[in-house]
């Protein structure tokens, strides 16, 4: 059976995740036996384009780089918009990739919505409707046989959640924390080589890393949304991230970390959830003192790290990058992948 | 379907399995819908019991501790060997947990062919004919439609080996780094705080990390099985251990360790094998100064890590136990459900 493949959104993420398919077609088709056509894109700035018997990507690729505008595409039918390109399109995968609205989880909770209506796969690495709403939608998916995965909402391609969905998932999990924001790690590993807050803000921006409005990172909004899906998703929780108190990384000061290198610490910011002897979980964000010989205190920069505390393996701790375009694109891959899997057999 | 499980050997690590199966019997069904028998065990030295219904498990636990004898077990057939054991019962899954001999490879590789010869599936932690025989069994077992599963070989229950052969199957791994033996990290460690090889080895066997007879860890013996298997199970690799260079830790010295701390790194021993541009696999053991800002320099005392350096995601590093019998009693059912999801579809 060949997955045909519908882009909501064409973005970075959604151009890496098209980058990797086309150079790795032959191999997905060898090693994996998994075979695809990109049929339909519909991006609200760049237009849409739906073709039933598939697009040409690397065409497609190079006319967002010149021009823009899919709508430049010379075949296909125009004009779609996203919901209709997910209802009328013959896809049968949709590779939700439009912005993140962290409160309201939209368009993309209306999108997977209208996905599982017509009972289409979904993968995406949207974190606003899983922070939102993964019960819903999780149930929802199941009644209507439908595969959603997500991945790359925490740690990017990093297989964090993998890890503690499928592989850990007997190991009985009683504690998460993770770094899972790359921006405020890379801030406090500058802050400890000598510079203010304010000049290695800076440079993170300068760098990319940083957002102009640097709230949602610096604040620790971001690593919530997180620790609320993985509390959600791997621990069986079923919080809101208004339960979660929230702390970030603007009140640590150069003084803070001297005090902390002494003691043979160093602060990361920490998402974290426990399971509580009467079942349910907490969870929080907020800088922690960690020993130098825990495995998190060695993530420096914008490398991401996740450790599972279990009753039968201790500590487990997965490292990797927590953003960029290629390793998101790449958790899509896997989702992709895994979704094959699971329904070709 | 229920699974019907016989054990090949009941030493610690059977004894680390039969446990955990115990206490989440339930968890099991509810979770995975995976519902099990033990229905035989034969041990060289403990004897065999086969029983086509089910043995009790809680009994043959304590049996064990009490009197060291399978055989004292009050019902079914005694007396049969592993042979019989794995043709004659009604089992149809297979624990390969006898001893390891990582020189031929026996008697596991004769258990694990007549088992696929009988189209039973296989769990093991047993390097031996895995570093030995990995492509014959593996494709023996595809050509029988059996299962195999060996994630215990490499880190224990860590599922440092899943994630290579699947979470990061279609990442471009081109180099594997790891940590790969307890007993040598744990000398390193405590030879960094000033104590000599010599004194550092006895605590390691006081404390049961070391063998009476060391050489398999400290020459680095142990460490060339794991990554014969990492070499030929996820990076398709085809080498034999004669063909990897090896060395261990018994020529570092304080004066070595001292040094490497000066230029801001540490001593590790690591098993590596790194994809070259003709295509090969070039695999290596021996000690390596690690910077210190690399996740493995980190990694102290018995634990045990992997990075894994891939195209899409740059490195990606998994740290956890490396030994035990809770972790890999784990490491065997997390293969049980692995097999389990597979054939129950």
């Amino acid at each position: 059976m060949i997955t045909r493949i519908a882009f909501i959104g064409f973005g970075v993420v959604g151009q890496g995740l098209a980058e990797i398919l086309l150079e790795q077609k032959t191999d997905l088709k060898n090693q994996f036996g998994f075979e695809f056509e990109v049929v339909a894109i519909a991006d609200k700035m760049k237009g849409s384009v739906y073709a039933e018997n598939g697009l040409d990507v690397q065409k497609l690729l190079d006319l967002v780089k010149s021009t823009g505008k899919i709508e430049d595409y010379p075949e296909g039918i125009k004009g779609w918009d996203s919901i209709q390109t997910i209802t009328e399109t013959n896809a049968n995968l949709i590779v939700e990739v439009s912005w993140t609205d962290i409160n309201t989880g939209e368009p993309a909770i209306s999108h997977i919505k209208t996905a599982i209506g017509c009972h289409k796969h979904i993968v995406m690495t949207n974190k606003g409707p899983i922070a939102l709403a993964a019960r819903e939608l999780l149930s929802m998916a199941k009644t209507n046989g439908v595969e959603i995965r997500f991945e790359g909402t925490v740690l990017s391609g990093t297989p964090a959640l993998n890890l503690g969905v499928n592989n850990l998932a007997s190991s009985k999990i009683t504690k998460i924390a993770g770094i899972v924001n790359g921006t405020t790690n890379y801030i406090l590993t500058e802050m400890e080589k000598g510079l203010t807050y304010e000049v290695a803000l800076k440079q993170a921006q300068d760098l990319g890393y940083a957002e102009a409005d640097p709230t949602a990172d610096v604040e620790g909004y971001d690593a919530l949304g997180k620790i609320v899906i993985l509390t959600n998703v791997v621990m069986g929780g079923n919080i809101t991230k208004d339960q979660v108190p929230c702390q970030g990384i603007t009140k640590i000061t150069y003084q803070d970390i001297k005090e902390a290198n002494k003691e043979g610490k160093r602060w990361k910011l920490i998402a974290g959830a426990e399971l509580k002897e009467d079942g349910f979980v907490d969870a929080y964000v907020r800088p922690e003192k960690i020993p130098l010989d825990h495995p998190l205190a060695a993530v420096s920069g914008p490398i991401n790290a996740l450790t599972y505390t279990t009753k039968y393996l201790g500590d487990v701790t997965i490292v990797g990058p927590g953003a960029g375009r290629e390793a998101t694109g790449y958790a899509l891959l896997t989702d992709i992948l895994d979704i094959h899997r699971k329904v070709s057999r």
